[in-house]
Formats: structure tokens, sequence, C-alpha cells
């Protein structure tokens, strides 16, 4: 199989690439890691404390897969210690565009989602 | 507290009302049952059938969220059998326009995704 195959995906479909990406685009702490990267690159301390609650397991890994596939770079700079910074690829700039979008919606429209939940 | 507070959410915030919503709406199915019924009103079998691989309890647990935050609604048709139809809220429609673009981008960028895929 062709590594850019399918020519455009389908993530209703369970076999299709497309939605084990968003499986990882959407897991619980992806979203916030990518929206913090968004204003500049961050080391992984500076990462934790930004986004409220996140373990530093789930953290590693949510940065781990996210590098994986390809929206996240790892930077080690050779210093003593070594300082590791993160930051989007443009691959992951043009997706976390998409996410702002929702997460705009959401923290601006909260009063209204608030209202309209129930019990 | 006012069912209006705050007048801006901070998802950063894990004590603020829209960190909940962002967990609810990037649940492992909830942007594949928003992105179904953009298109229209549908059944839940019909819903089953659009969404490759959910399992029966997890859409009905994603349902009961989604319309619980205000972005679902469930009509029940006084039929013999009862007719469930699950529809978008006003609000739901507004959140989805925003996912849309996230799946959209996943979807047309897949190959590059792929291709920027470590194994």
């Amino acid at each position: 199989m062709d590594a850019t195959w399918p020519p455009r995906g389908d993530v209703f479909d369970s076999r299709c690439p497309s939605r084990s990406v968003l499986d990882h685009v959407t897991s619980k702490w992806a979203v916030l890691v990518l929206a913090a990267l968004d204003t500049g690159e961050l080391r992984f301390s500076a990462l934790r404390r930004r986004i409220d609650g996140v373990s530093e397991k789930m953290l590693a890994q949510t940065l781990r897969t996210l590098e994986s596939d390809g929206f996240v770079a790892r930077e080690v700079a050779p210093t003593t210690p070594p300082q590791v910074t993160y930051s989007l690829t443009d691959l992951g700039s043009g997706l976390t565009a998409q996410l702002t979008g929702l997460l705009d919606f959401i923290t601006t429209r909260l009063p209204e989602i608030q209202a309209a939940r129930r019990p």
C-alpha cells in the first residue's frame, strides 16, 4: 500500500488512516497541547504549567503521539542539562488553525452553553 | 454561582466549565456524531451505520452527553413503535461548523499527514 493512500480520507470509515489521526488529535490533552504551542515554542515544564491538570505522564505521551504524527517538533539544545523545546510543525500549525475556531466557540459561547445544559 | 458565569471561558483552567465542554465535544465519538448530524436529522440505527465501529452503548452514551450539553435534540414521534430522531440544535450547528474545518483538514491533507508520520 502506497504511503499516500488514500487521496482523501473518510473519518467515518474505521479502517481509514484519517480515523486514527482524528482520535489522536481529539484525545483528552492533544487539543490543549496544540493550542498552547500555537503561541510559540515551549519547554515541557512550561507546557505543563500552561495546561492545568495534565500529568507528566499524559503530557509526555500526548507529545510523543503528536510528534510521530508530524504535528509537533521536538528540539534538543546541546546544553548542560539539555533543553528540550516543543513547537508546531507547518502541518501542526494548519491543524491548530482549525482547532482555534472550536476553542473560540466553546469559550465565547460558554454562557449560552451553560444555559442550555441540563442538570 | 450564576448560570452564565464566567463571561468567557478558559479551557486551560481545569476548573472552568469550558474544559468539560471541550472534553465532551472531543470525546472519542462526539466529533463523528456531530459531523454525521450536520447533514440532517438521523435515527439511532442510521447514526450507528454511518459511524463505522461505534458500539450501541458508546453511541447512546455520546448522544446523552451531547443532548445534556444542549448540542443535540432528541425527538420521539408518537408512533408504534416510537421513532426517535436526533438532530443538531442551533448551538450544536454552530459548534459543528467549527469541527467541519478540522475534519476537512484531516481528510484532505491525509497524504501529507501520512507522509509526515513516523513508523
